[in-house]
């Protein structure tokens, strides 16, 4: 490919890019459009949609985008919680150390690569890329020192960026702990694995141990439930109630006040004919007759103070440790029910099944992408299908194949692959909503980072046979020869999968037709509002981080991709800002579990550029350079371990000191009677607060919460249909 | 090497063993010797030396085995401790399941081995040891699945016996833990990190803390302070005083009631004059002086309860993981105090240092090891070495050369490596001496395995090119073809190594020669029973797990070997308990913490075996018995998986539930004012307790373990001095 191959695919991506953010600006003013745009706003407040019509509707304009860079990192604190803030600080933090990056690489790199060799210069719009790659160095040539130096500067700032980050995002962390006063799950553990007898049932064995062993502090607890076909028939009913709804009632304007009071999924309750009510009455009655002799071996067992809390769930309880099974419980909302009655005995061989079908799934996926990398070596590829040369021989066919077609087809494979890994994380038995996330987030980092980087180098380069494997020692030498080559791919790859990404992500395009479906073709004029969709933290946080690994290991070798990845950050800056303001409601938080990835995947990412550099720099015969690599990547390596060491406990347990010192406050203002009373019902596992809702408005203060809370644990077994339509529309997850 | 070279060699070790067994059973009769094989019977109790000259003291007898015979698990367990008895069950697991892998290799494997071959045999003789490998069966073959069995019975069978171990040895622990009731241990917290503060000192720090957070549990605290020159002042009166009183004194049945009363290094300063005593006086009062202004950022922590200081020692104190870092104090007697001025900032670069170091001290060690290998390769030797080549021709040199020397070359290297790594041990920074030893065994384990087993199959295989690294995938086949050959050097191994380390295990010859030369030469009549040795685990478990590694690896493919190392195991079963009942002393435990350690190293073991296997079946192309390893190596791994979950939290932290009872038995029996008071005590850094003996003769019984173990600490400058004397006679260490 050459420089004009490369701004063919980058101006079929800008126009693209262009065109769709132009088109967001004016779909996002369309009134029938705000469910999809405005899906937060619309879920916390009134939305006054009897704007006139006006010609403004219709004029692409960029006030979104003003928007979206002055909102300030406290407000998107209160907008999106403190995983926005992280997934945000990450895409800053690629700002930064690109924009180091790329001012070092493109005043000191790019001139020694271009100047590498004797030889005489084509003109600049047909050089071949390569030219700027280190591959035009020559070899033994004195000008490594550049590239060196290069790696130096962008590894220590990059270091030195990431202390400091790991450092404030550590603080807001325990900002956000001690902020949350009437955070339920902080006097929560979640007992699993309660030993069985025959005498007695669960929820007595519970009483008994926690009343002998922690009297002084134990308040009461709570059990999980078998939910079976009555749940089923209550869902059903459900569904019935709001079709009955949505026929009867054409009043849009009803729905504002309700959803701000009793969450999101009781409003189509509230209008209920009588006979409906009693029916339910009925149902309810029959589950809770149920739910006393189906217990599950869990609860929820709730302490009198915070630090009570973190002992009980720290401690080993049993001599045997598969008895007695304490940890902090999730947040009520972030509770994920239908895992917690997986027995404690199987979660072991779950979480050992789910990696090995994991790594599976990466290994199988091999197939497409050896296929896909296939195409960007025409020759290749017209040798295997002769009849397709003759396609190959107009210009623009080449153009597009080699710079657009491969990076298209991944992105379709890619596809399927968040759905499948939060499948995984659900069977691996993950007990709330941001954990099975968190992993999924995990297992989609290392597939992409697998799929994507590893196998393009090395099928790319050593294309047909696949014993790369064979040999440890030559790994930094064959990726060394790799990476270089596959430079090009990469920055098709961040020109389609990064930009179109982000305009994909704005424009939703898959609600949004649902919803024109909706509208004008079924003439459903209401929507239900409780489709709105929770951050997607798994698909977005990999692929900000491969990009991030893709620019460090490119950085030095073939910096023009730096110009193009600091566009991508900088889009994704504004879009992301804007999404989490106005799309993504925050039903969970994982409390910025995210950043810990974030750090250990730039590590690798930075050893894995170093150990590059190593390579490149024994092909080229430097081998001062190459010494100088050495304590390099050692300093790295114990920046780690020092920052693993110094951070990453505050990201596991919860501090003793900062608990008591809450709970001193909260004994001194005297509000532990009142949190005492909120505990009694912030974990149901069963829709039965929404009488309580009604039946006891002036509670409506102290249960505001817990009401919204148990609706969304209704929405459960919604959101797992909706996952699977997520599997269509993926890049998202539709969360309650 | 053939059958006749295996039975030269067997001979000679079975002659040095039995002459050096009898010559045991004479020396230990001796009066003289009552030192060096009885060390544990002296400390603990008044001898009766004064037997008269008889011939029966001359004749060898098996009166010793007999008693190492009968003594029970119980007897065991009161004499050495609960290390001593899983130790011995290490030794019986090995005997256990090399009893069934000899009984069925020898009957089923063996004669496929044999007639594997459509072949005339030689007289068996001298027929070679190849013939009896599984390198004798024909490609092909379909008596391979014998093979396949064989590992089937023997994987199974290792590891229901491992489960069954573990879980026993998992109840021996707990009993350890509930049994051990006035463990001041149990009540305390090493905290360390304590915050420099410019206001107050780091002992008000402390207070101010623990009074401040665990007001109703903090019972007192107690710093930790510099040991300068002061201590030194004190080592040397002690050194004089004793001197003096060796001349003074020629009464040596004094020492017979006092070292019952205040533990074994306090006797000398029974009988000294005033003066010195006055002087010893101000010298302690100038330690006191000096210690309150040179703390240093450690302290123990006492509560009231053995379930606050769980709780404290479990929970993260502050939001800054590196500061106030709380663990469980090791016993008082365990305690390495020198290690405990080790800033906390520095132990993780520590840790890393010594990995580190362990690592290359590995590797450097490769080049004795490839030497020796050349040697059981005499050709290539006389190749390398013509003017040897007149000397090789002689059959008994050849003999001796290849069967013998090479395995003492390597013993004789070996012999430096525990003292490194015990070295590496203490400045990682353990704070007790049990984890100084753990941490040692498991790095002479890693050493071991690597340095005698890997280095010799890979060496031996390939000598000469040492790129064994470069393939990954090739390694199970390459090991499938360098084992069967290197089966030899294993026999030989068990042979020398084993039964030979054994004799000299029970003789004792460094000591033996030391008592020698102060008794005969130097004519010191009176030892100072302080030279007592602790349990050298950190030798004894690596070479006993390498013994079961080897005949794990080479049973279905060598099945000679099985009876040799059965006889080693029965062996070393006599000899040790006979070491355990009469020799070392059991200062410190670790309460079975070298169990997990032999259960991992057995199921890699296993898991090689396996993958071996596989590689054999590989190239003996039957693909079948290949398909059925696969899902034994699963199932190994799983069952892995499963007792690591069930078993190996209780070795890592101690059971709330357990600590309650303590607790509550101890307050319903009103001990707790008495445990307190102990407390105050029981870790004592400066030897301030001998006043504490004689002032308060009252406190006898409360204050008899305090003083032993304030005691042991003096003893530790002593130690360093001893662990250096050690390296010149490895294998064991002088404990305190």
């Amino acid at each position: 490919m050459n420089i004009s191959a490369l701004l063919t695919s980058a101006g079929i991506n800008i126009a693209i890019s262009v065109s769709l953010l132009s088109l967001y600006s004016i779909l996002r003013k369309q009134p029938s459009n705000v469910s999809v745009y405005f899906g937060k706003k619309l879920a916390s407040m009134c939305d006054k949609r009897n704007d006139p019509f006006s010609l403004e509707r219709f004029v692409p304009s960029p006030s979104w985008i003003l928007k979206a860079w002055e909102t300030t990192e406290a407000e998107l604190l209160e907008l999106g919680g403190l995983d926005a803030v992280v997934f945000i600080r990450i895409v800053v933090f690629s700002i930064r150390i690109f924009c180091i990056a790329a001012v070092i690489c493109i005043f000191l790199v790019l001139p020694v690569n271009y100047y590498g060799k004797d030889m005489i210069h084509k003109k600049i719009s047909s050089e071949s890329l390569e030219v700027f790659t280190i591959a035009n160095v020559k070899e033994g040539s004195k000008w490594l020192w550049a590239h060196c130096l290069a790696l130096y500067i962008i590894s220590c700032s990059a270091c030195f960026l990431l202390y400091f980050e790991y450092k404030s995002i550590t603080k807001m962390r325990l900002a956000y702990i001690t902020r949350s006063i009437l955070n339920p799950s902080h006097f929560t553990v979640l007992v699993r694995a309660v030993p069985c007898s025959p005498e007695q049932s669960y929820s007595d064995s519970v009483r008994e141990y926690f009343m002998n062993y922690y009297a002084s502090s134990y308040l009461s607890h709570q059990m999980v439930y078998r939910s079976g076909t009555v749940q089923k028939l209550m869902n059903d009913a459900e569904k019935m109630c709001r079709v009955f709804k949505h026929v009867s009632s054409e009043n849009s304007n009803r729905n504002s006040l309700p959803c701000h009071f009793c969450g999101v999924a009781s409003n189509p309750f509230m209008i209920l004919s009588n006979e409906t009510e009693s029916e339910k009455g009925n149902v309810r009655f029959d589950v809770l007759d149920l739910a006393a002799e189906k217990e599950y071996a869990t609860a929820f067992v709730f302490f009198k103070t915070r630090y009570d809390t973190i002992v009980a769930s720290e401690v080993l309880q049993s001599a045997n440790p598969m008895l007695w099974v304490t940890e902090m419980a999730p947040e009520p909302r972030d509770v994920y029910w239908s895992n917690l009655c997986i027995p404690y005995k199987q979660l072991w061989i779950r979480k050992i099944a789910t990696l090995l079908a994991a790594i599976v799934f990466m290994f199988v996926f091999l197939i497409p992408v050896t296929f896909v990398q296939g195409l960007t070596q025409l020759d290749q590829l017209s040798h295997a299908l002769p009849f397709l040369r003759g396609l190959f021989k107009k210009k623009y066919v080449t153009q597009v194949v080699t710079g657009y077609l491969p990076s298209v087809v991944l992105i379709l494979f890619l596809y399927a692959v968040p759905p499948t890994m939060m499948l995984f994380s659900t069977i691996e038995g993950a007990v709330s909503h941001s954990g099975r996330k968190k992993s999924t987030c995990i297992k989609v980092l290392y597939f992409t980072i697998w799929n994507v980087f590893f196998v393009n180098v090395l099928s790319g380069s050593i294309i047909g046979q696949l014993s790369v494997f064979s040999s440890v020692k030559d790994i930094p030498k064959q990726l060394a020869e790799a990476v270089p080559i596959q430079a090009t791919f990469f920055m098709t790859y961040v020109l389609t999968s990064g930009w179109a990404s982000l305009s994909v992500e704005i424009m939703q395009p898959f609600i949004l037709l649902c919803n024109i479906l909706k509208k004008f073709i079924f003439q459903i004029k209401e929507d239900p509002p409780d489709g709105t969709l929770s951050f997607p933290y798994h698909t977005e946080v990999p692929r900000v981080l491969l990009f991030g690994l893709i620019g460090f290991v490119c950085s030095i070798l073939a910096p023009l991709i730096l110009p193009l990845l600091l566009i991508y950050f900088l889009l994704a800056y504004l879009v992301y800002r804007n999404q989490i303001m106005n799309v993504y409601i925050t039903n969970y938080e994982s409390g910025g579990q995210y950043w810990p990835i974030a750090h250990k995947s730039t590590i690798f990412a930075l050893v894995l550029t170093q150990i590059i550099a190593l390579g490149v720099f024994g092909i080229k015969r430097s081998s001062v350079a190459s010494g100088f690599i050495i304590p390099l990547i050692i300093g790295t390596l114990l920046f780690n371990a020092y920052c693993s060491q110094r951070f990453s406990p505050t990201f596991d347990k919860l501090a003793a000191q900062d608990f008591m010192e809450m709970d001193r406050r909260d004994q001194q203002d005297g509000r532990m009677e009142e949190i005492y009373e909120q505990l009694r019902s912030a974990y149901s596992q069963f829709r039965l607060s929404q009488d309580l809702c009604k039946a006891a408005p002036a509670h409506i203060n102290h249960n505001e919460n817990t009401c919204k809370d148990a609706n969304t644990n209704s929405n459960e077994d919604q959101e797992s249909i909706q996952d699977s339509e997520a599997a269509l529309r993926p890049g998202t997850e539709i969360g309650s």
